[in-house]
């Protein structure tokens, strides 16, 4: 479903998908040091794009203002990055770096199903943006 | 994705996945005709189950509240049926048969993406009140 979106997503505006490497057989309870292995991955990506990061404390909005919210990103360059947590979230330095943080819904979703939401989100709001047909 | 998350959820409680015959090659502007062909097809499935509409004018709720509703349900038989609309969304006769109307996000998705969000919600919602250990 990931492919599905990307390779729409990709007929419409480049798109890279960069995933660093996730920090395993860590306990929960060291949920801080997993975070922070997983920053120092996650920061050796972030340029000087305009960083978005997901989170649960992240404004939620409709398809609508999301699309409006890229749309005028996409009037400034360099770009925009998504970051996507792992199983334990971001660390709180990487949110910080966040210019916005977005939650995509009050419901708790795996980390591999906000990454399908996400995409296709952006393939909903590129739609909108260039006044293309796509489901309501 | 779909199936990933039916057959885990299989694994704990019996669902059944009905689909019902999509009302095809009508125009958006057809959007009446094609919630009332669809209606028809699924006031056919529709027992005396607690019934769950997704609505985007449904509540929204964290997957803990979610949980909650789905335990408190299965203190009560006979079951639940979840009702997700195709392109055009629901009926008004459907959600106003709707015991519960359930909104999984302010972002609109797409009815496939609906279904993959509700079912991983659905086996979330599961090991929370099974007490098993699920992505956060």
């Amino acid at each position: 479903m990931q492919e599905f979106y990307l390779k729409r997503i990709r007929q419409l505006e480049p798109c890279a998908l960069v995933e660093t490497k996730v920090a395993q057989g860590l306990e929960d309870r060291y949920a801080e040091r997993i975070k922070e292995i997983e920053a120092k991955n996650l920061e050796k990506h972030l340029e000087d794009d305009y960083i978005i990061c997901l989170s649960d404390e992240g404004k939620e909005m409709s398809s609508k203002d999301f699309a409006r919210l890229l749309e005028k990103r996409s009037l400034n360059s360099p770009g925009t990055t998504f970051v996507v947590g792992g199983f334990a979230g971001l660390a709180e330095r990487i949110t910080r770096r966040g210019d916005f943080l977005l939650s995509l819904s009050r419901l708790t979703y795996s980390h591999e199903l906000c990454r399908v939401v996400l995409l296709e989100q952006i393939y909903r709001a590129l739609t909108i943006m260039k006044g293309k047909h796509y489901a309501k």
